[in-house]
């Protein structure tokens, strides 16, 4: 059973999974690297890093993972499509090392990167991007890799088998929320919530029978 | 000193602190009874009732409070005042037990409840409010007992000193947002999280120093 999975999504007290003001510069916008310093001082980002609860989440990220849904804002900042030489925000050697399919309305060919990236651009909605994806991922996971707006959108399809979040003592006051429309979501799910000595809460939903 | 303390004030995951359509018989909207069955399960609530983390965040509500200040959303359903023989949502008997002043732009006559809880009814800003609460708690500690918009405007003007939020892991979807406008609220406070085995994480806000 090839499952989609969200993992490491971070998210302020206040429910933004990105700050206002999106731009090349600001990939998170005024958020900065706020939502993401517990991560980066795990020693699954970098040698000498912590080794708890937050590092053991982290690492799941990888393991099983035969492709990743991005949605454009992910990708790259606001107007990317207009530079038809543009590779994307990650570098030459992004960190996902399987076939990633970034949903946009201004598909391109695809994009070889180092490490085992390559970029596809579909113009697709929630389930036919996974099923797409999951042809491409070869009987392993999917993973939902973000925004908040493409994360709400498979949760709101009923797409998501299993869903990390990391909640991050911080109030954003603006950008883009996570939650919005998904009244009753915990209904489908296995809800555990545990606090790292870092204040960052980890939230996970997991799909009954999974 | 005598603090502003805010206590099991409870939200969802998506941040409402009370759901949508609150009315006599829903003082909590389409949210029922789901934002506070942690704290109906401690034995601080009732005997038999748990004994952990749950509990002993319940029952720090009481010690050292001299006042209440609630706003009229949490003293009763839209539209009491227009009723002048309401006495509140609390029964003959109200849990505060101490003056309790309720936030109304329709300033009635105070009225005496068994159980030392008098309801005094005021029209003032936050500052005013919790000057007047002050005098009345004799030098103990005022509590802020609610809702999400009085909180919220206390918050804004500077004046909680601790803040105890138990966010519940369901998602209300719509409803009385608790953090609306408050971007950078943290930079004052030490912030905490406890994730409890019922699932509720306890989130704390201390001011430095108190």
């Amino acid at each position: 059973m090839s499952l989609a999975r969200v993992h490491n999504f971070s998210i302020s007290l206040d429910g933004f999974g990105a700050g206002e003001g999106q731009s090349h510069d600001a990939h998170f916008g005024h958020a900065g690297d706020r939502l993401h310093e517990w991560l980066f001082a795990t020693r699954w980002w970098q040698p000498g890093g912590s080794g708890g609860v937050d590092h053991v989440f982290a690492q799941e990220h990888r393991p099983g993972i035969g492709a990743e849904i991005m949605g454009a804002g992910k990708f790259g900042h606001p107007g990317w499509h207009e530079d038809p030489e543009w590779k994307g925000a990650w570098g030459p050697n992004p960190p996902f090392h399987t076939p990633v399919f970034v949903l946009t309305h201004h598909p391109r060919p695809p994009i070889e990167m180092e490490g085992g990236t390559t970029f596809h651009f579909i113009d697709a909605s929630p389930a036919e991007a996974l099923e797409t994806a999951r042809k491409a991922a070869d009987g392993q996971d999917v993973r939902i890799g973000g925004g908040p707006t493409t994360i709400r959108d498979f949760l709101a399809a009923g797409l998501v088998d299993y869903l990390h979040i990391a909640v991050v003592p911080i109030l954003l006051g603006r950008g883009m929320r996570l939650w919005n429309g998904l009244e009753g979501l915990e209904k489908d799910y296995a809800v555990e919530a545990t606090s790292s000595p870092s204040g960052v809460t980890h939230v996970t939903f997991t799909r009954a029978g999974i």
